[in-house]
């Protein structure tokens, strides 16, 4: 096991927990506030979870590079910046600390733990919808840890803040979100027969974002990449473990 | 053609289309959740334009300079920092994914993908409206690129963020975005016939922050404009491509 | 009259224009769009005025400071980091510049150009409220100039937006916006009987700030003081004035 | 007395007492202008409390630490980064100015300055919120002040404005801010009988963060620690006064 990965393992779960437990919590707390207003109450949603993506970005970053999402670390590994066996144990931590963060918002509203959506979110355009959300959120992670990491955090949260709003699906982008919201049947849940279609959309948005930074940014150097978003204790790992730059 | 181009294209060309999606699409979201109120609507529509906004300049101005709009690019040129044949380069892709953006938002919301829109704007309150939008916006982007250009993608969202509610036009202040906006007929829609005094009054306003810009800023080294707003890849080539500071 | 007067002087003028032209145009806009609901037009109102504010401090503050407000103008000459005669010119501009931005959003939304408000905003707790608007005000202003002069933009915005809120007056906190405020009778106005209150109030406030600035951080020197925030430009000029710090 | 305390305790004192007065204040107006609509007032009392906090941070972070929280103070006690003494001054300020806020917010909006909040707040789901809330609170700050400072005060103020909307308690996650909130009978308020159990498992939950977080971050060094967050004034001080780092 490479240096560092179980608390890394854990800051990627711990993130994905806090991330779910803010996007299906504020789901509730808004709906039951905004008294049938579907505008108040995804905006509600909305400004939480930009927030709180913002904010876990910049606590774990430094970490494990605050991926919180498996198309992230997949495309990591694609871009030889993640090793492959490293980027199943992420997406595995991210799965399961999406899960505790869904029943952690359960508990602190007081509803039953264990829940299935019956929310059905199908059809082409929401499916156009998850490509073009996650193809964005790619482009915005690998476009800006090329040229101005600093601002990252505050991209990601701003792009999501956005998407949730123009994507028709209203920007799921992310497996480990995906199927955490299957299980709550609440204003964020999803029913789990819809996800893998989901799943599927965002993982050819992801590719199609991989191939195209590939030709956009041909000189970024992955070394840089690695250390502003893997993490700077992280870059020191991946070298020795032997990952080239694409 | 100047080396880099193709590629600087299709960032303004990217981005113009994925801002196009966040403004129609937003503004379909935000119409059908907002139950005929109209604040939310502009709201809902508001949050995510200012938002990606930022998010795409962070993004592409390294690569491209992230106008987005052919005034931003004309300002250039006038500005000596592009030559005129690459702006109307930059003008013809932002045109072209502009269309692509706002057929996708369609596509995403199960609409027919070819629209005409007829939502009148005119008279001259909004003329002014869009005269006062694009002089705020030349005079903020040039005024932070000479001065502040790491806040310059956070100052274009904020900007267009409060100009969307302080303008009675709503702030297009874009010939791009109001061509592709005339081929929508939703919310964020303007009748074809109403474009071209928009357009005139976005030229008209453009000149003007220029020409004050040239008297508040003397001193602006074009260099430095270059390097942070047209890109740091393409400084270099400008300069080859013998563009003289004004 | 000192190097540069001139250009700072419009700077001032121009920014409380658009400082103005987005509260009194957003106030409108708001109003009319939210169907009835107050707090969804002083939401309309806040957020363009927050987002306004932080843009133009970005743009003029290198060049005249980004004053936009005869109270912050007394309090650096209070602290002896402008001239008392520049500050008497940086108001006279701020108070002209703020009338041409009422004007102007008063054409855009095709209302009659002259107006007196007939909003009365009074007694002790709307007194209070303009009191701790401007004494926080300052208190940001002069407690990031000395430490995180980066962040005064985003400071300053922040500040404005909360305290919309947070003080029963809606935190006017500068009396030029105050005399402006009184020739639109709109959202946003202020009936003029009730604005000399509103202004002794501001003025009580800075100075109880600009008093507690100096026990608070007596070391902050005021050529970091002047050079961050009276501009780059504008520290030579004052040295060379005599200026000295307090 | 370590050297530079008393104006550290005004820095924590007007701190948190401008803190309470735009929780409680813009509570008042939020529910005064929503029409009933608990949405709009959430709303309206969530972004004026996240803007000040990234404000106040940014003002008093470099004197005091700007902890304006006694579950702060003690934390940085727990990691010896502030001496118990001086912890327990921080805390009598901050309860001390938290209740001069209420008072100044009462004052501002004309109602009796004196009250007790019979807003009864209790149950598991609500306390398992605070225990959350304050959690994830610890962990922005001291995952932020090892490897991201500069971004601390924004990280501060969205992670409040998201966990306001997720958190079932609305995420008080402050022994001071509880108690304050408790002598108001307004929107913002609480029971002084439901105080107790909020601020136990506040305790909780910071404790568990501040765990964690040592076997999360082992290397974060506590003089950066210092110096970051408990202000560059305060970092020669408790160094003086044999603080050692953990």
């Amino acid at each position: 096991m490479t240096k560092n990965l179980e608390r890394r393992l854990v800051g990627e779960g711990l993130g994905t927990a806090l991330l779910l437990a803010a996007v299906v919590g504020s789901g509730i707390m808004a709906e039951r506030l905004s008294g049938g207003n579907a505008a108040l109450a995804l905006l509600g949603n909305t400004l939480p979870t930009g927030a709180i993506l913002a904010v876990l970005i910049l606590i774990f970053a430094p970490l494990s590079g605050a991926h919180f999402n498996p198309a992230v670390s997949i495309a990591f590994a694609l871009r030889r910046a993640l090793p492959w066996s490293e980027a199943a144990a992420y997406a595995a931590a991210q799965i399961i600390g999406g899960a505790i963060g869904v029943w952690a918002a359960h508990l602190m509203f007081e509803l039953p733990v264990w829940q299935v959506s019956q929310h059905l979110r199908s059809g082409p355009g929401q499916w156009l919808g998850e490509f073009i959300a996650t193809f964005g959120l790619l482009l915005t992670i690998i476009g800006c840890a090329t040229r101005a990491s600093a601002a990252l955090p505050y991209a990601v949260g701003l792009y999501i803040t956005s998407a949730y709003w123009f994507t028709a699906s209203t920007s799921f982008a992310n497996p480990a979100v995906t199927i955490a919201r299957s299980i709550s049947d609440t204003f964020a849940g999803i029913d789990p027969s819809a996800a893998p279609a989901f799943i599927a959309a965002q993982i050819v948005g992801m590719s199609a974002a991989v191939g195209l930074a590939h030709w956009l940014w041909p000189s970024a150097p992955a070394a840089v990449f690695e250390k502003t978003i893997v993490g700077a204790d992280q870059a020191g790992v991946t070298k020795r473990s032997g990952v080239r730059p694409p």
